[in-house]
Parts: structure tokens; sequence; C-alpha cells
């Protein structure tokens, strides 16, 4: 439905523009095209994705050009290159532009009015995309900084086995440590496949990584790898791990972590528009995590003060979030409305938070309790409520919800070794099964998806919003859409 | 004066509806009423409110049946005995209907829509009552749920008349456990007679227990039942608990108070219409104190875990409340605007947190001063703005303000336990005096309002709001009731 | 430019005026004004500013009567020594109407209309001040509160150079205890100075002094002559201070501030206008600091139960504070939009309550380090965005904002002497250096204005807002000012 919707909306696209346009032919329509970017770069952009100019560079040359506004060297390389050979060039091709635009990110607000959805993913009925919509995009734009969430997941999961064949309380469950060796060289996999993709596509496709960066909820995400790294660090087997890592690896894991803060937490109080009143969602909770996990790893590595200050940082900005998403103000535009699997971060922060105390304090006492059971009661408020798995479809993000339940097992295991009894054996079997269990279906989900439906990287809509909005064209495409909508869409449509 | 207005009201709104329908006899009036449960059966409802349905409901039997649509066993019960007895009923006495209706609760909106006052305890003037408003309705009816807080008022000052006795820094009062037992067992025995009629209210009128639960205020005091079980095993005579109560008697009270909290938290959290930024108010605080008294009893019968728990979930929404009622954002919608007794709430759940984590920790540490002190804040900075108790009619909602003052008394007494000194002697008879004051001054005012004006259980408007609002008819009888109003209430009727 | 535009302003007022009254002569404009009072007095003092009024005052009299409204005995006492003298006087200089005037403060919500900035210091496009806007004031009327920012920056370096002097950490600087007993001595007589000149406006001017308190920025500094005293008790020399202070001066200097916290977190809690989510600014951080340094000071004094009672009571209001500056709700009307040195306030709280917990604890735990590390990173945030001291006009309120580096260079000598190694000691060094040059800094900007340029005090345009605006009038004039401002400007302001 997604798709047919998806495909529908191409043609719309298409036709609106036919429409705005009614008499020029192909020719005319091209130069245009070629004109326009000098008064509203943007609309150009969408414009070069019309049938009409696509047959245009088609006519220009074999290589497909509507891409290039997000290629790092589209045009400033080529230009160079062809200006050694002492050749003009694009000129007549509409190449130019793209770096008069390259400047250009859309504003936040942008982000919030032609979005929508719990993780602002789809495109509003009334916008349009300055990429086709109708067809593939290149795979390097189509491979969000979500997809670091599989390597969150699975390196998290490492953790937690190894935990379970270390701990004494977990002792009678006999895991073997090779499901930790296993999973670890499965992540260290992972990670470095993902990371070679994502680092492809910083450098080719830089611009789509700046619009993923000024994204409100895929920011995010950019603290994925870093953790990830310290996830890795954490979940090394002891076979490998004969020495601890250097110390170096946690500073060379923290400084972005810390550089990304300072940006973030920074917008948050001072910033014009990314106001936390506004941007407030449960993806910050990986904002925070960051803090926590990086207080654990600094700890597990021998230091006291580092892991203190990011444990202090995580604290106060933590009591912020929660406090912020909990009150659900009416300005938190991108809180989503009902129930969302990207809940289950609520119990991350609180996990994390209390393993990092108890390993930095060298004791499981009450302040490492309190978090605990803060985690406990989420978990199980969130869990009460099961129907929230309904009516989602499935996307990458979902990986970076499996592992706040690993992080509640791990801190499960951790009680488990202070208040030994049947009852808290009990809940850690049942926790860790909960977290393998989801990280399986995800995995089997994954590799539908991947291999048999092939679908597993949709075009990435988010980045390829326009940054201005065209109220009359807009307003028209409504009422174009509106027709093939049911009444109850249209209404809202035309609300919009 | 405001029986008066009740029952000017009641004039207006018949006034209303002879006018919307001037030329109607008698006989079609009752078949408008009787058909017009189809189209709106809230309308239908409030129609035979009125003395044309009354008489007719008269003519047609003995029985009331006005009051049907919150009786539990109304039309159901009857037409399945009466189907045993092969007798058709109901169809012509207008009683049909009830099933359908009782499905339907007010959305939350309609709540805030048709309701003021700090308690959203008034109608609006736009708003009619389904219920007739010119006489008084059956007791069960008027009795609501805030009714337990005379429970909690007088349980907990059988815990601080214990506290005074037992302390050694109150020893030189030589307070005799008499007075404990005294109180223990008035509260013992008020509490079954609450608990019982209201318990005959949930088997009898179901749906008004229904329309209280889903008030937005009157939800939090579904808590206090649970919290006078938890007060009045903290307050058990010595000479009466020999061995302590058994621990499944924590378990029994502390079931119901969590998955009121996971249902109440989880709106808060992640619930459409109840957003916390929304419904914040200092009446919660009751949905938050049970943490700490649960966690206090839990401590106090031998537990250690299972407190914590409660302590930490606690102490996390309080955080969440705190901030939230004091920042009284303007989308609180139901926080007072002005003072009022219902802030002494706030001094509840700070002194009961000290108290709490006094018998958790095993000392009163910085920990347990911390909210101590905080609560002695709080306490001044409510009794400074000494005005607050003008203007306010009696309700027995204030019966729950009462325990506040009590539960600071008594970490008072626990805090002179440490820090034993004239000041702090002098602070424990000075603060337990104006609890017990308080409690006098209540309990005068209770039985004089019950017995010589008897009027303690006017009717509860709250539960009998319609379903939805009538556009144009709530204009008119804003026209009509601005007629008999003074001039300043005019305007903000036409305001609205 | 601010000078000639408030030369503008004022002929514009004047022009204004004698347009809305284009035919009068001199002596009926006069009799006017002499009647206005009793419809609008605040219309009358407006006029009385005006040069026709003020020849009128000339001929009538010596002195000029336009400030009177703004003394605190003029009319009221001379009225009664005339009353002695048994002649009527002021019933043809128009000095009638103070009295009734002197009661009305403008209305909270009127320093928001009115009034713009991040301080709320300027004077919006569309207002007229009540006061000439083209001439000097008297020099007390100029003399803000928040000229007690100069004592609080002065006096906090006494502090750190007798930390510096004391430090085994900072041992190896050999700081020699005259740099304290010289900035000791000097803050001493600062604020002797500045306390004088403040006590003969509150004596002479109470009308101004007044509504600096209820201007909802300028109310915070009010805890500044407090603070400062307690600075100043902290920071005596060891050769003066042989033995402590008494504890009584503790308890002068802690009872205004805990009046000042009634009033002030009450409304914020309770009050009708003054909610926190409208007021929230960092200057409320001034409110909060004098808790943590109470807390400080008295433990330093041998306390124990007091100064933790304020330890309590600013822990929880910081918390309150500290969510709500971060969340930036729309709502908040004087939060900076951008980054402004008031931010450095944040660092303020944080790093005292550190001092002050680690003073009250006894040893630089844990809990001492959250705060702490909080404190740094807050003071690395507002760093790494340097350009915030571009485009700010000089004004006496920043010396408050150089006392939070001196707090977090106090709070880092303290921490130097738990890790003692070279970077904590670097670090003493590096923020002591960064305090000392900002205090120089604004040493000599603050000697260079007060002498050279002679602005140091400019017309304190907060207090002479009109208590009501003026609907036709305010348009009149938005319209004629528009005529002399850029096109920008004018949009602004008809937006208004």
């Amino acid at each position: 439905m997604a798709q047919k919707e998806v495909a529908g909306r191409g043609e719309q696209a298409a036709l609106s523009v036919s429409i705005s346009m009614p008499s020029s032919p192909s020719g005319a329509a091209f130069s245009a095209a070629m004109k326009l970017p000098e008064q509203d770069p943007k609309q150009g952009k969408s414009f070069r994705s019309q049938p009409v100019t696509a047959r245009a560079a088609e006519q220009c040359g074999h290589r497909d050009k509507r891409f290039d506004p997000f290629k790092t060297w589209s045009g400033r390389l080529e230009r160079q290159l062809s200006n050694l050979r002492g050749k003009p060039q694009d000129l007549d091709c509409g190449g130019g532009g793209e770096d008069q635009d390259g400047e250009a990110v859309p504003a936040v607000d942008r982000y919030f009015d032609a979005l929508e959805g719990p993780e602002l993913e789809t495109l509003r009925v009334s916008e349009v995309s300055i990429l086709p919509e109708d067809e593939t995009w290149p795979f390097l734009l189509r491979f969000p900084i979500s997809s670091f969430g599989i390597c969150l997941g699975v390196s998290s999961q490492a953790i937690l086995w190894k935990m379970l064949a270390d701990s004494p309380s977990a002792g009678y469950l006999h895991v073997t440590p090779i499901v930790n060796l296993a999973l670890w060289s499965a992540s260290i996999a992972m990670t470095a496949i993902v990371s070679c993709i994502y680092l492809a596509k910083v450098v080719l496709y830089f611009e789509a990584v700046r619009r993923e960066y000024h994204h409100p909820v895929r920011v995010n995400f950019f603290f994925a790898p870093w953790i990830t790294g310290l996830f890795l660090v954490l979940g090394a087997p002891d076979s490998l791990a004969a020495g601890r890592p250097p110390v170096a690896v946690w500073f060379v894991l923290m400084a972005p972590i810390l550089c990304l803060e300072l940006k973030l937490y920074g917008q948050w109080m001072s910033g014009g528009q990314r106001r936390l009143s506004k941007v407030a969602n449960p993806s910050n909770h990986l904002a925070i995590v960051g803090n926590f996990v990086g207080a654990l790893a600094g700890a597990s590595l021998g230091m006291e003060e580092a892991p203190m200050f990011f444990f202090a940082v995580g604290l106060a900005h933590y009591l912020v979030l929660f406090v912020t998403l909990y009150q659900r103000l009416p300005t938190n535009e991108t809180l989503p409305k009902e129930l969302h699997p990207v809940f289950f971060l609520f119990v991350a922060a609180t996990s994390t938070a209390c393993v990092a105390w108890a390993r930095i304090n060298g004791e499981f006492d009450y302040a490492a309790r309190i978090p605990y059971f803060m985690a406990m009661f989420l978990y199980v408020s969130l869990a009460v409520r099961i129907n929230f798995f309904r009516g989602f479809r499935f996307s990458l993000a979902w990986w970076a919800y499996t592992f706040p339940t690993t992080a509640f097992s791990i801190a499960t295991i951790k009680y488990s070794m202070v208040v030994t009894n049947p009852l808290t054996q009990s809940l850690v079997v049942f926790f860790s099964g909960i977290s393998a269990f989801a990280v399986c279906v995800l995995s089997i989900s994954t590799i539908f998806h991947a291999f048999i439906l092939r679908d597993l990287f949709p075009n990435d809509i988010p980045i390829a919003i326009a940054n201005k909005r065209r109220p009359k064209l807009s307003k028209f495409i409504v009422h174009l859409r509106s027709i093939g909508s049911d009444t109850k869409d249209t209404e809202q449509a035309l609300e919009v």
C-alpha cells in the first residue's frame, strides 16, 4: 500500500507540474528548468525530477544527474577536472546550481512542516520530494544513519551473553562464552560493514548526510556508531581481551559523543529553533545513553574521574529529558501521539544509568536500585500496553529499540548478583529471553525485508524535502491528491 | 447561595427546554423524549429530567427512572427477570436506551469543557446536567470517592498519636497510647462504613463510579482507600499488633495501587488526551503518595526490595509532577488559578518520602533531610499565604488536605528523634497541634454539614455531565441564564 | 546610537502629544494636564513630561516636579509640613495625584508588553515612558538594583584569591593573602557605597524601588545585596577574621533571602500571573544561588541543620528552574532568544551547590562531583559558543555574570584538593585566570563608561513604563515613529 502510494504520489507530482506549465514543449520546459535555479534553486531541483527533464537529461548525456545535488563531488570536482582540460562544461546540461544549493539545508521548521509520523519519516500530503519518488534512489542515498541500530542491537546482545556466562547468579544456566564470542564477532563484522557503507555515503553524498544531521529525530542516531563502539569494548570476549583495551580507545569514542552533546544540548538550551520544548522525542534518549555507556566503559577500564564527568552530564540532561517527555508538552511536535516501539528507549537510559552507577560506585546500592526499579516500572508500563506493535510498519530504526530491553536484562543480572533468589534469577531468564527473542524476530524480519521483499532500504524521504514550501503549487497538489484519496483524508488535507 | 443557584439553574434548564419546544403538549413532549435517545441518547437523558417527563414517569409507574442510566442492574437485570416471567417490559416507560448509553463515558475533554473550579466540581454556565439539578439525587449517587478523604485524615491522626506516644523526643508530653487506640478504632469504623457505602455504589451505580474514575481530578482519589489501608497498618496500636500484620496484607493493598499507577502514569506518558501537561493538578499527589506510604509500610513489615521499588517509582514520578506543577504550564487546565487547600498536598509527598527513606535507609540522613526541609519550606510558603481559606466552600475533599499536615508532623517527630533540642521539640508540639486542630475543625464542620445543614453530600454534578455539547441549545441557555445573572457573569458567559 | 534613539523617541512623544491636542494654548494644555490625573493618572504623568508642562512647571516654581510620582515624600511630607504652617499648597502646581498613583504598580503583563530585550530593559516602539526620555533623570532614579552585581563580582574574587592562597593544591602558585585582603577591602567599600546609594533610593524614591521589585527580571537582583554579604563573610581574610564572624550575621543575611524566596517561589507555584512557565529566565538563578551560598556560609560557621535547610530548598527549586530553562517553553517570554552573558548564571548554581555540599558533607564525594562536572559541561558548552559577546551593549548587570566563573574556579580549587594532579592544577590556573581577566575587563569597561563616556547609569527605562496601554495613542505613536525608522522595524511595529 505504501509502495502504491509512493508511486501515485510521483504521478501526481508530474501531473501538477505539467499543469502548472501546460503548453510548454519539452525544450521550453527544459530551459525553464535551467533558468529557475537562479530564482529558486529548490524548485529547480524538483523540476529536474520530472519526466520531462529526465528525458532532457538522457538527451544531454548518459549520466542521471538528478541526484547530483546530494553528491559531494558532483560538479565541483568534475568542473575542476574539466577546467584542467580547458573545456567549459555543465553549461547546457543543468549541472549548475549545486554549489549554491549545497549550502542550504532545510530549516528545522521545514522538517516539522514537511514530514509526519513518529520518526518524522513520511512526507505530508501537501509536500513534494525533491528527489523522484517513483523510482529507487542510489543505494547510498537510501542508507540511513539509523542502520547503526542493528549494530547497537547485536553488540548489546554480545554483552548480555557475556554477562550470562560470567555471572555467578546465572551460573546455573551454564551459558557458554562461545555465544558471546559469536555475537561479538558478528557485531564487529556488522559494524565494520555499516560503517564502511555510511563512510562511503559521507564521502560521496555529503549533502544527504548533512540533511540527516539536521533532521530533528535522525540526528540522535549519530550517537549510535560511538555507542556501538563502547558496546564492543564492553562486550569483548574475555579470551580476546586478555589485557584491557587501551584507554585511548575510550577517548577516541567519547570525543565525538562529547562534541555531539555540546552541539545538541547547547541547541536545546540556547539555540533558536531547536528548543527542547519543540524537538523532545524518545529518540533523544540515544543522545543521553552515550553518557552512561561511556561512564560504564570508562569505569570498566579503570578510570575514575572522566566516567563520573559523563555520568553527571548524562544524569542532569536525562532529568530534563525525562520530565519533558513525561509532560508531553503540546509543543513537542515529534512526540508520537500513541504508543510506539520508540518508547522502549525510556528503559535504556535508566538501565544503563543503573549499571554505570553500580560500576562507578563499586556496589549495587540504593542509588543504583532507584534507576533499576524505575526501568522495571517503565518496562512493565510499556509491556502491559501490548497492542502497540500493531499498525506500525517495520523499520530499521526498530533495531535501536531492542537494546533497551537488553540493557535492562544486563541490569537485572547485576541486580540478581546482589539479591540472589529464585525470583531475581527467574527475572534474569525471563528478560534475557525476551531480549534474545526480540533480536531474533528482528533479524528474521530484516533478512526477510532485505532478501525476499527487497525493501529494507526504501527511499529515504526525510532527506529529500524541499527547503521552502511552494504555497500555490502545494495547495493544488493537495487538491489533486484529494481526488484519489478517501473522504476523510481529503478533509484532513484541506485542513492542512 | 450555592443551593439557590442550583435551584435557579434547574428552573432555567426547564425553561430552556419548554422554550425550545414551545407548543408541544405534555404528551408530545414525552414522546419526543422517548424518541430522542435514538438520535442523541444524552439529550434524551436530560429531557427526562424535566418536570414534564417527571410527571409522565409518575403516570407510567411508581419508580423514578431518571437515575436508571447510572444503575448497574437497571433494565438489564429487570429485563432478564421479566423475560423469565414472560412479560415484555420498559417498552412504554422510557426505560430503554440505558444499555447503549452505559458504554459511553464522557471524553476527558468534556470534563474540562463542562466543568470548572479547582476540583472541576462545578458545572459551567453553558452546560446542562443530565440528572435533575433541582432535586436531591439518591444518596449513593451523591456519595463521592473523595469521602475516603475522611478515612485518610483520621487514620493518619492515629499514626501521629502513636508516634507521639512512642517517640522519646516527645516523651515529655506523656501522650497516652489510648488516643492512638481510640483514633485507630474510629478510623477502622469509618473506613468500614465508607467502604461499604462505596461498595454499594460500585454494585448499584457502576456507571457513576466509572464516570468518577474518568474524571481527571476525582481519579486520584481512587488511591485513597488503599492508602488508608496502609495508614491503618502503620497506625495499628502496639497492644493490638502484637505480631506484625502479615506481609500478605501489604501485597493486597499495593496491588491496586500498582495497577492504578500503571494506568495513570501510562496515560501521562503515552496516552492520547490525558497528557500530564494538561491534567497535572495538586490532587495528583495522591497518586504519588501511595508509593511512599507503601514503601514505608513495607519497610516497617521488614521487607527490603519491594519497598525500594515503590520508593523509586514514587521518586521518579514525583520529580516529574513537582516540576510540572511548579511550572504552572498554561496548558494545565485544572490547576487552581489561586491558592486553595489542595495545595497542601504538596507537603504530603515530600513528608512521606522523608519518613519512608529514613525507614528504608535505617537512619535519618541527609537524603531524608532534603525532602523534610523541602516539605517545611512548602508548608511555611503555603501557611504565610493565610487568606486562602477565604471564599472556598467546605467540601469533603478537604479531609484529604489534612493528612499532609499530619504527615509533616510525623516527619517532624522523626526528625526530632535525630536532632533533639528544644526547638525541634517545640516544632513537634506546634505542628502536631495544627494538625489535630485542623482535624477537629473539619470534624465539627463535617458534623455540622451532615446533621444540621444536611448538605454534606450535595448532588455530585461532575458525574452528570453530558457526553456531548449541544451547540445551539447551550448558547440559548447561556442567553437565558445571563438574564438572571449579574452583568459580569453575563459577559463571561457570552465569551464562552 | 542608543543615545540618539532615546532622544528621537522623546521628540516623537512630544510630537504625538502636541498632535493629540493640537490647538490648545499653553495654559489650556496645562489645565488639562492638571485635570487628567483624575481620569487617568498615568496619562497625566506622561503629559507632565512634555515641554509644555515643563514650561508651566518652571512658571509655577523652581522645582522640577516631573519626578515627583516616584518620590517617597513628595506631596505627602510637604503637604504635612505646609499644613502645619497652615498654608494650602500644591493646588495650582500640579503636585496632586501622587498619593493615589503611589499605589499602582504596573501589572506583570505590562512589563512583558511594554519592554523587550533579554533583561526586559528596552522600551518597545509602541510604548511611551512616563518619565522624560530626552533628558537625564535624577541620579538615584538611574541607579538600578543590578548595581549590586559589582559587589557580587568583586567579593567573589576576594574568596577566590583567599582560596588560591590557602589551598595546598594551588600552593605552588605562592599567591599572597594580601590580594585577598585588598579585594575584600575593596568589596567592603564598594558594597558600603552601593548600599548607601540604594538605601537613599529606597528612602527618597520608593516608588522606583517598588517598580524594580515588580520587574520580572530585576526582582532577582534583590537577592544580590544579601549574597554579597555572604560572600564577604566567606571571603574575610584570615588575619581579620581571627574568630569566626558571629552566627547572628548569618541569620541577619539569610532572613531577607528567605523572605524573598517565600515571596518569589510562592508566586511561581501559586501566584496568578507570575507563573514560572512565563517568567523563567536565567536571572532566576540569582534567586537560587542564595540558598547554596547561605548553606556554604552557614556550614563554614559551624552550623549543621540550618545550612541543610537552605541546601534542600535550593536543590528542589534549582531542579525546577533547570528543567524549565532547558526546555525553553514558548511561554517563557523573557528567555533570551539567543545566547547572552546571562546564560553564565547557569554555571553559578551548580558550582555553588557543589562547594556547599562538599562543605556540608565534609568531603568532596560523588554527590559533589555531579554538580561540579555539570557546571564544567555547562561552562564549556557556553564557552564554545564564543560569539555571544558580539552585539550586546555593556550593562552593569554583566558584573553579576562574572561571579559564576569565579564560583566555578573556587569549585575547581576544591576539586583539585581532592584530585591533585597536573591537569586539575592547570584547570585551577586556567579558570582562575579567566575569572580574574573577566573582572579586569569589566572593571576597565565600567570605569570607562563611568568617567569617560559618563553613561554608566543611563535612564532606567524599565521603571518608567505606563501602567496601562493607551490603545489609540500608542497606535498613533507607532505610526509616527515608523516614519523615522527603517522599513523592517516598521513592519515589526505594525505587527505589534
